[in-house]
């Protein structure tokens, strides 16, 4: 395929930026690694029938009444008061989650899937280590434009979504032209972290603060490739697992 | 010092994301390495009396009539129409600048800088390679919380600036708290990048427009440490060379 032919792929570090990028007729991949989208597709491997990713706690209750719906989420890292349940992949077992709705609210991936929609991408997914085979065949099979969007930390730029962007330009990069620092840089990025990603992010802001909580084991799932390799996409509101 | 009593540090890697952190009575290093803060440090080591930054093109010409100064700034990298010179160091020897009042407009370090002024910055200062020495012994007597400001292309984040970053840090990091992954990800980038900076910045998009123009000895100066060695710091209205 000529360099002509092929689809762009650049990568947003923050949701502050998605503005600077043709959102629109492109696919999105929604990035937050530590631990929405790990979770959603933990959940969604796991046979829950679909994810509703709403904003507000509020907006979280209401609908999980209406719906008799597991309702669930964080905020700064823990469950939001008036939530049944958290953010961690380990609660969405098959016997928890199977056939289930989870209304969910997150502090940064559902704010950046929001944004996407608003903006008019053409399809929405999710990605994370745990599902990065899923995500990359799925990039590939589709042959659009890409915008890998790092939900990062309140627009903060972070370390485990950045390289999770850099996991997927390190296998599917070449299929895509890409003239965008943060892609490099990312890239580049990943390339230091792969030998040892949990020593790697010991030192970032959202390793110390999940550690705090004592939620090792989460992390350590969510660096795992293909974990749960179900792929999220949006429809109509709501996320279901991708049939090829 | 104890973890306590050490001043911050951030580091911003886009003008975009400058409101997310504690601009006001911080000092602010303006960083645009390719190639404004290396002009602009070059200007002033060759015994230019000031430069002022200004945000257009029309306010360069008008101020440039109305104070007999020297006008110069880019668009997208070439001389900006109407005005008398570029942006490349070469311009300003000290046959030429010494003595001379330069107006400057550039593409993005003008702007950041202009953003750190609204918001409250307590000290601005212009960094680049060609400085790093005088940038960070400045911000190690100043013991203040430090923001090290990148300026960015049209606020997508680049490499070169990062990387610049990264290098204070590297040299200085360990004086400051710092909580903040944009920083671990510039000093973990810088680091890659040292052992060849002009070999590691090829890829990025700001190298490929400078080369298109045959800009590669500005490249190869602007990345080379303490090669204008002149702290400019800004003060009503203009950057002067820092006296200690």
């Amino acid at each position: 395929m000529s360099e002509q032919q092929k689809p762009t792929l650049f990568t947003c570090l923050s949701p502050a930026l998605l503005n600077l990028y043709e959102v629109k007729d492109s696919i999105i991949v929604i990035i937050d690694v530590l631990r929405a989208t790990s979770t959603i597709a933990t959940a969604l491997h796991n046979k829950a029938k679909c994810v509703i990713p709403v904003d507000s706690v509020q907006e979280c209750v209401r609908l999980g009444n209406q719906m008799d719906a597991i309702t669930a989420g964080e905020r700064d890292g823990q469950i939001a008061e008036g939530l049944q349940h958290g953010n961690s992949p380990f609660e969405y077992t098959e016997a928890f989650a199977g056939g289930k709705t989870i209304v969910l609210t997150t502090t940064n991936g559902t704010k950046l899937l929001h944004m996407a929609l608003q903006q008019g991408a053409s399809n929405i997914i999710t990605g994370s280590f745990v599902n990065i085979s899923s995500v990359c065949n799925y990039l590939v099979a589709q042959n659009k434009n890409v915008i890998l969007g790092c939900a990062a930390w309140k627009d903060k730029v972070n370390i485990e979504d950045t390289i999770f962007a850099g996991a997927v330009i390190e296998r599917i990069g070449e299929r895509f032209n890409s003239n965008c620092d943060a892609s490099y840089g990312a890239l580049n990025l990943y390339q230091q972290a792969k030998p040892n990603i949990i020593e790697y992010i010991k030192p970032t802001s959202h390793y110390k603060r999940l550690a705090g909580f004592n939620l090792h084991a989460d992390m350590e799932f969510c660096f795992t490739n293909d974990a749960a390799n179900t792929l999220p996409i949006y429809n109509d509101g709501r996320l279901t697992a991708y049939k090829h």
